[in-house]
């Protein structure tokens, strides 16, 4: 099976864990078969893995994720990285002239694409290969999954089948409606839209072709910021008349919420979480090193991290979006590439920020025109590159950055380090990268 | 008017606030007229100050408790130190010794000896005023506070007067009961024991010299280690038969648990703190950088500071000691003579803490065993003191003390320092003072 996992979102309904940087789906709330705590996205890759050992999969995000996902699902993860943001179609042909025009798959193979976020079990993914031959089977031009709905939503938008057959054709689609036409659909034997679908490649490349002017991926890729935004429904869907939907009745939940998190996470805490026994249906997820004592709470959810703290009525938790807007902090927790970043203290003119660097990773080698740091190596040994001339460093030792001068440093073991920046204008935006001076 | 304030206490029950170095008297929940924070230390001192403008205060409290006092109420207030813990005897004894052997106060001059814990207003301070002139006229030995009980509590020792007149003698003391004795107690009349009493410096230096061998204060002082644990009741209330007590029917207020202290505080929210508008009868205290948004919260108490963070129901809260106590972790927050520290990262082998000096401070000169420190200098001006060698320090500049090396750091203007211990057994009683040979 060929799969596209469409990772996007910048994750506010799940503030603090997820924030600018963060998405959902890299929030590890989940457990996997060795009882080790795991994201959505590492849990989607097993699950996938686990039906088709040979599935070729590829995440199609934006590069702000790229670094998470690799640390993720690890280096040989294939990403399609879209270069800015653009709407669904554009999305979608980049990812689907990847894998034509890189990964020289056949215009006759099928590829399923599916977002990376619903919480479902095994059978799911079985549906997703099923909807990948039936794709390739070519008795319509698009399969899309229709999940049987549970309750008359509003969130969702519904098809509509020509039959209540497992696999039918499509008669219509409905937008996200009220509850009372969801009932009236539901009564009709409509089915929600998950955004589930399968197509052939070359199906894909030939609209795609017609709608956007380019030659390969690589031509693609370097006129992206000037594609049209089209969405993919507007540019395929409406226009296709050979659509054919297959029901999927196993669970389906959509945990973009914290009500809904705390239905699947696997702990009823996680961190340094202590409630009394007069607490009842309250979840807890404690990111920073203090204790968190919970007592009298009744359905609840309580989410601590270095970017702030929600205490939330678990129904009311849903309508936060616009109070996480207004409180517009930065993160202060990020994984990168070649680690992890938590911002411990802030003040006016001065940051500190605790690094941690995995084993033979480094970070980019940089300069900052507005601020000062000074690195203390607090454990683990590596090589700190400052102007050109290298030093080796452990546990104890101290490097001071002025401002303009150019730095790095390269883990050999784990390696944590305490940077303290110092600048009346501290700011993430202040940094040149030199990657290309840099000899190792 | 003589005034001695008992200034005690752990503060388990309002935690994260208070902890086994900042006591529930020195958390600024209150404002004062000027609609700066205050804490109830200064709100007591102040009060006392407003009703009687030359009435001498002296704080009698451990060694724990100075710096702090000395920064809320300044260095020219008067302190007498309890060198270790004894009962309530032997302290009394010793604040009454300093007033009589120290301040030369005649023996015929009354006290009044309070705790520093009450939220009341001026009236309390006028019946304080009052107690300690009836206690000069000499009508009885000993003359308490009985308060007008609100309620049967089971919390409070009652007193059960003779009459219901103003001022009647003692009958009998009664202990916490239950809440059906305590009905049974208002219905004769009985008066909450507020712990409030005045009496004559001689009288008690009388008994002192009987119970306790020694010359004067500072013989006292030297020999307080040895001193027999005796309380106050059984060695002077209970042999004594001259006891009257004065009724007060004001506003008094126990502010030892969340539940009190949300009744009385300020402001509803104090810090960076978002409340939805579902949110009811909730109180919220952060002392953290990262914000706090609340949703649906209702009759909780929410409190956030480097120690913890609690979330409660109101009512629930004031049963918090138990999951304190288990908690055990050592406070990361503490006001020290020169300033405050706060720590920002714990783990296993280094250790980050933010530290301010003010201006015109320094700590004590010292050397740890078992850590390195690195100090890098973020805002302000100071000398740093390295083995006896002294350096101009400003922002930007890094020390590096290893262990074994004497250090210290004076602040000129106001200091900020970030610290990073480095060690695998850090702990704050590796400390070894070395002032005098400090020559600044």
């Amino acid at each position: 099976m060929n799969i596209i996992l469409l990772s996007g979102g910048s994750g506010q309904r799940l503030w603090p864990l997820s924030n600018s940087i963060r998405s959902k789906q890299f929030i590890k709330l989940f457990k996997n078969d060795s009882d080790e705590y795991e994201s959505m996205v590492q849990r989607v890759y097993h699950q996938i893995k686990a039906v088709d050992k040979s599935a070729s999969i590829m995440v199609a995000t934006s590069r702000s994720q790229v670094s998470a996902i690799k640390n993720q699902l690890g280096e040989q993860v294939s990403i399609c990285i879209e270069p800015c943001r653009r709407d669904t179609f554009p999305a979608i042909a980049l990812a689907v002239a990847n894998l034509f025009y890189e990964k020289r798959l056949g215009g006759e193979e099928a590829v399923v694409i599916c977002p990376v976020d619903p919480y479902v079990d095994h059978t799911y993914y079985e549906a997703v290969n099923r909807l990948g031959e039936l794709a390739a089977k070519g008795d319509a031009n698009i399969t899309l999954m229709g999940i049987e709905p549970s309750y008359p939503s509003e969130k969702y938008g519904y098809i509509i089948p020509d039959t209540g057959e497992n696999i039918s054709r499509v008669k219509e689609f409905k937008e996200k409606p009220t509850e009372k036409a969801a009932r009236e659909y539901i009564s009709k034997g409509a089915l929600w839209n998950a955004g589930v679908f399968a197509l052939k490649v070359g199906y894909l490349m030939e609209i795609a072709h017609k709608m956007l002017v380019f030659t390969d991926y690589q031509d693609l890729l370097s006129k992206y910021d000037k594609l049209p935004k089209i969405s993919f429904d507007y540019a395929v869907v409406e226009k296709e008349d050979r659509i054919q939907v297959m029901r999927y009745a196993g669970a389906w939940k959509d945990v973009g919420t914290w009500n809904m998190m705390a239905e699947v996470m696997a702990d009823r805490t996680k961190g340094n979480v202590t409630l009394d026994n007069t607490c009842d249906n309250t979840n807890v997820i404690n990111e920073l090193d203090i204790p968190i004592l919970c007592m009298g709470c009744k359905d609840m959810v309580i989410a601590a991290s270095s970017d702030g703290i929600l205490v939330a009525d678990k129904e009311q938790s849903s309508y936060m979006k616009p109070y996480v807007e207004k409180m517009g902090m930065e993160a202060m927790y990020a994984e990168k590439s070649w680690g992890t970043y938590n911002v411990i203290d802030v003040q006016d003119s001065f940051m500190t920020i605790k690094v941690l660097l995995n084993a033979g990773h480094r970070m980019k080698y940089h300069s900052h025109k507005r601020r000062d740091e000074v690195w203390t190596i607090v454990a683990g040994e590596g090589t700190v590159v400052l102007d050109g001339e290298s030093r080796e460093v452990s546990a104890g030792d101290v490097i001071k950055i002025e401002h303009g001068h150019k730095h790095t440093i390269v883990a050999r073991t784990t390696l944590n380090v305490i940077e303290v920046q110092i600048g009346e204008d501290i700011d993430v935006k202040d940094k040149e990268i030199f990657d290309e001076e840099l000899h190792l």
